[in-house]
């Protein structure tokens, strides 16, 4: 975090407007939260929910949306998330990546084919016949099987586990305990057990995919499983054999995939969301946490629940569900009611 | 996949009917999906979904069900999943295995027993005490801890972990990143503080037993937590401790079984699943996937929702759920008309 | 479990009540359930439900409540779940774990800074700047990363990984495959794409915290995620960046915390719970498994259920579901009643 820039430099930078007294020749030297914020800090108001924190804030300056008042030094825009992840990306920590060659305790196979600048940290395994392109870190104790390809500038963190035949883009990350090309479940039964089919098809993960820890994404029974460019996996995900999503689609942790269902473009889904299998979720989708999806969704669309609906009926529903017990007393009175008037 | 044969010869294979024009004269060289499949491919139509797939498809053969008609190349049974499973067989390529031995950099102690034909990949360790039978396979980076005992023709992806005094059986499949034996979660209420419960207990893993990537199955407490012969588990699936399940049970991805839950043999259950603890679910019983079973199962019973009743029973509830607006216009219908009456 | 005490020296060691006939010369060796007990083994009836069992049981001597009938030798006691552990510690056997020094075959950065009596098994790996306190052992195929700061007496079981600059306190145990610092998920949209914000905060586990296989704790983007002294998370977890857990909480199994959610202290969780990002949960709050956190809870609450709300009124409206058919029968009986009333 070896940066100190003022306050009018980093507004050039990002093109943000730039109010406040004195505001052009504050000098930031890091970034970080309104709460622990100094002088020197540059923070951000990044939900509504922390707005009370403007007022006591000891920050240098703020990034913040053109339509909220705050009269000290402040940079606002019509996407201030953006411009202050572009500071950001000025201030971050490089993250520590091992040196650019092989280190001693790692096993690359003869028949392995490595890039010049490629690095390969300790405990690292690489196979015969797998290709690591240019600029690409494995950390440490990371596996890449037979004839596994790696493109360029790629990020593996310790304990990913890449499996043989499997296609990995460039500028791929993927966070420590990712699982790539581990065997699809597809098991046929035979008389009161289980034959195994073997799980021969691959995994292609296009440029620009993130993959967060611990997440899985199985191997094709036949053909592929594809997640597509610039897509963004959390967590302990699981994306089961022969599904494919599209692009620049984000989803959060613990999500699962069932086998053979199709995500589109620009898809955002909430954690912990379940699908069946074999069924088709369309472009610009967006989907709420704990959802069930049973059915193909149009693209568009935005749903939630279980089994997933359209969110405005979702929530039309639940709030029918939580009337239930007024609605039962509504009918004990009408019932009172028609038996008086049955009497009469 | 250097493999070639008449669609004849693949008949008399399986003992499934050949039917269509030339049928005994094609040369099958690899299988694959309709949508992909040229002249020399075998196909399946898996999946009635894809049944417009037949109409197009240029697979050279197709396997199908006796009663799909396709005037075209075809094997045809009444099992023809399985069928297409062993012909898959022949045609898939041989997963890449370390051969037998010991590789340089894997670390095995002197007072392990290895079968002499056991292959140990690089960085893998083997603790004192261990045994590993013939023909079982440890990839590479695998741990198996002091006195756990693996069965012959095992296969251990790299990345999983064995924790010590576990006894896995033959032919068990471990995908990358399982984890067999992590301590029980038991923690003792000691004035607003936990004290750790030692889990002194051991897993046991039967033979054919195959596990997906990532999942975790914990040592009991005291006793065994056990996987029945030929379970088949998904990816990042969680049994806790002392649970024991049966005999060629098939669980989805992401379900979570607590501590002591006992499942029977046969079973089915979909991702995402939830049991309580302390419960029984018994033979054959099938479980929707989402579901959240909260007390004991009759063998048998076909189950889903929250909490997991019958399927019909929840399917005819949630009906009753979506239809609740409709019957609340109706209450408010009732209402009027009453008023109305009651005014007279 | 070299160990052979009377049932009178456990009594006074607990400080138990001792019951039954010559109890006090009862010789217990081992600890183990009532079912498959022997006479010298102690058991504990941990469940009503098992209650059965303690008619049948061969068990040397039993730990239960005070206010059970049973006239075998057996300890009672208010708290005897506790009483039990304290005993299970004495006949635990020690799990193995490596000697004290670097294993040849690990790494250790020479800028790495390691007590002596530290134990790192081998193929770990401990990047510069990193501390590892006396006492504590990293089992083996650990990673620690630069900066790291793990204390004393700690636990690593094998497949763990711990970023670069993340600190851990004393006698922390990290289950096979727990992850601790990688990426958040944290994306700015920019024009149909997404610009990875860097996350350059960090993860605090404090004193006496246990984490389970594979479960995942983000760093933060900016500032910390925080577990608090004495929690225990299971296993298959995921807590997102910022998230702040408190002291002495207990979540189980596959629950996942949405960014920036703060947890309090002495909570108690079920498994396969979600919560939504940036709400506050109060202390001592019990959660049901499975539920959806939407919004802040107020200390002290017992919540349930979908969204989730108080337990007491999650059931009610749960049998109000159950009650639909018979609400829409009643509603039908009305109509028809008012019908023959209108003609009259």
């Amino acid at each position: 975090m070896e940066c100190a820039k003022s306050l009018r430099e980093l507004a050039e930078f990002t093109g943000a407007a730039m109010r406040g007294a004195n505001a052009a020749e504050v000098i930031i030297t890091k970034v970080g939260p309104l709460d622990t914020a100094d002088g020197s800090t540059l923070s951000f108001l990044s939900n509504k929910r922390y707005r009370k924190q403007l007022e006591t804030t000891q920050a240098g300056a703020v990034v913040l949306s053109s339509h909220i008042s705050y009269d000290r030094p402040c940079l606002t825009s019509k996407n201030p998330y953006l411009d202050f992840v572009k500071i950001l990306s000025l201030y971050a920590p490089s993250i520590p990546l091992p040196e650019p060659g092989i280190h001693p305790m790692a096993f690359v196979h003869p028949k392995a084919k490595l890039a010049k600048d490629a690095a390969i940290g300790p405990f690292c395994v690489v196979q015969a016949g797998a290709e690591i392109g240019k600029g690409s870190v494995l950390v440490a104790q990371v596996y890449v099987g037979e004839n596994t390809t790696v493109g360029e500038h790629c990020q593996f963190h310790p304990g990913v586990v890449i499996r043989e035949s499997i296609s990995i883009g460039n500028r791929v990350i993927l966070n420590p305990g990712v699982v790539l090309g581990g065997d699809g479940f597809g098991f046929a039964p035979d008389g009161g057990k289980y034959q195994k089919i073997p799980q021969i098809g691959t995994v292609v993960i296009e440029d620009d995919v993130e993959i967060g820890a611990n997440t899985t994404v199985d191997r094709a029974a036949l053909g592929e499983t594809r997640v597509g460019q610039g897509t963004k996996l959390d967590n302990l995900i699981m994306v089961a054999h022969n599904v494919r999503i599209g692009s620049n689609t984000v989803v959060a942790g613990q999500t699962g995939f069932s086998g053979s269902t199709k995500v589109g473009n620009n898809v955002m889904m909430g954690g912990q969301i379940g699908t069946a299998g074999h069924i088709e979720i369309g472009d610009r989708v967006i989907v709420g946490g704990q959802s069930g999806i049973t059915k193909d969704v149009a693209p568009g669309q935005f749903i939630s629940g279980y089994p997933a609906k359209s969110h405005k009926e979702d929530m039309r529903l639940l709030a029918e569900f939580h009337r239930l017990p007024e609605l039962r007393k509504k009918i004990e009175q009408l019932e009172t009611r028609l038996k008086e008037l049955e009497k009469e």
